[in-house]
């Protein structure tokens, strides 16, 4: 049995990343006009910080093709920190431009599953993050660079991505200039067990740099997988509403935890994340109603708050 | 942070209550050949404990007006461990005459939904489980008796459920003769903090003599809270096939813990359950079929088993 002294974080920040992760996973394309009204209900219901898209080639991601459009509207809200993904370092100079708050560069630890998603190897991955480094600093832009090692617990294609090799690619990734490393669960395959076991020596080695968990509940771990993470002290989580997404490698498989659910989770638990989660709700609905035909995912929106949701942190504040 | 030493459990046991908690909770009505395909498919898959009905008035549940032809049934199959609810003395004095290997007495530890289920307090519900016992020693029987604190972490009629009150029940139970004590969320309401927290103490006063968490996914945290009670040392859990089940007080809300999902995290945790996972997932899609048009849940059997599942395992053995 574990010994019962214990310290979970007291506050935690879930990331919305359903604009970027999300939306890049399934058919519909939304109107930047529904993206925008996202983004302020996001920002409303209490989040203060949104991956708002991805600096990709827009024949490649027409979904997300007015990224840099997202970024400027976002900043316009005070406190938000806005974050893109961008793939290489043309995607990092475009985030640069837009000042983004944070640009994350993803590497791939399964190099079967990093040659047939980015065709680099990992470690072209990790010298891109030092040139996209360089030219930051060159730059004399605040654009933060987060390093997110995903297919951190396998993969579809290669099978088994050894432990070993996600810690050596997260270290190299801080060597190269990341301010800030994460680790992902790209494809649903981690258990609570794996989560502790890598996030406790993936914080020994990075520290305060440690930024996020980022897990998919393809196969209903999601929720489980965010407790064992933060049971070692990572107190951020990126998350989709509605659980939208997926990965193009895992046919029927859902997408990232859902905002909502996570958001119930950890406020049942008493861990604060400033988000109001009968206003999440409310938006969850509208962005259902725009993306009518996709599979949504989650559990909260449906049964409701329980009766006692807030009494226990009203008794302990 | 929590100390890195731990030690989960090295084996731990799903307790298949498909039949009982989630044909009661659902309108189709199971042909008993079908019911007997489903306990040897269970068995045949390596589940070695199974509820296989409640003996409650065929009026109140036709759904299980079928439960001591099951009980002959399961019975039949070697080294099967057969449970069934009893809520009174009548239906354990047929437990008994089935010759049940254990016969499960819910008690309500919310009071409001004990009268409003059970139409008694809580506390008659313990005086009964001591005429149970009284008849049992009397009968020479030897089917166990489990009490079952159910709504132990609040309920959607009263709310709130005092953790002193939940621990007070159970010992009472111990009193009162049961052999076995269990504890329920009912409705869905437990984080994985509540559980440990809960779990912690009961297994403090109950020993070996707790002997199950039973816990719903209404919300979508029922495999954190079944970690979260591994890591206490419980390793005893009901699941229902494709998560069938609910509350009829919980409108909309899903089962209990899918089998398939808790066996797959548990196995990919490398706690040994004796359950074939490819079995299963071809049990529920028969299951399936008998029960179209009802709601089913769970992620494994849409997603399948990773591609390095069983390696782990292979590796550590």
């Amino acid at each position: 049995m574990i010994s019962s002294s214990r310290r979970l974080p007291r506050s935690a920040v879930i990331r919305e990343v359903g604009l970027r992760d999300g939306l890049q996973s399934i058919a519909t394309i939304l109107p930047s006009e529904h993206k925008r009204e996202w983004i302020r209900g996001a920002y409303d219901a209490g989040q203060r910080e949104i991956e708002v898209g991805s600096f990709v080639p827009a024949r490649l991601l027409p979904q997300l093709a007015d990224t840099a459009e997202l970024v400027a509207f976002a900043k316009t809200l005070p406190g938000l920190f806005v974050s893109v993904l961008v793939p290489n370092l043309r995607g990092a100079e475009n985030a640069i431009a837009a000042e983004a708050d944070l640009m994350i560069v993803p590497l791939s630890a399964s190099h079967a599953h990093s040659l047939a998603n980015l065709r680099k190897t990992p470690d072209d991955v990790v010298a891109e993050l030092g040139r996209i480094r360089a030219a930051r600093d060159a730059a004399g832009s605040k654009t933060l660079i987060e390093g997110g090692v995903g297919t951190a617990f396998g993969c579809t294609i290669q099978g088994r991505v050894e432990k070993s090799e996600v810690l050596r690619l997260m270290q190299a990734l801080l060597d190269a200039g990341a301010d800030r490393v994460s680790i992902a669960d790209t494809v649903g395959y981690a258990d609570p067990g794996m989560v502790r076991d890598l996030f406790e020596d993936a914080v020994k080695i990075a520290g305060d740099r440690f930024w996020c968990g980022h897990f998919h509940d393809t196969r209903g771990l999601g929720l489980a997988n965010v407790y064992a993470a933060l049971e070692v002290g990572v107190a951020r989580f990126d998350a989709c509403l509605a659980g939208i997404g997926g990965c193009p490698h895992a046919p029927g498989a859902s997408g990232n935890v859902s905002t909502e659910d996570l958001a119930y989770m950890l406020g049942s638990m008493g861990i604060a994340t400033g988000v109001d989660i009968e206003q999440l709700l409310a938006l969850r609905a509208r962005v259902a109603q725009w993306l009518a035909g996709e599979t949504l995912h989650g559990s909260l929106w449906q049964a409701g708050l329980p009766k006692t949701f807030g009494l226990a942190q009203a008794v302990a504040a």
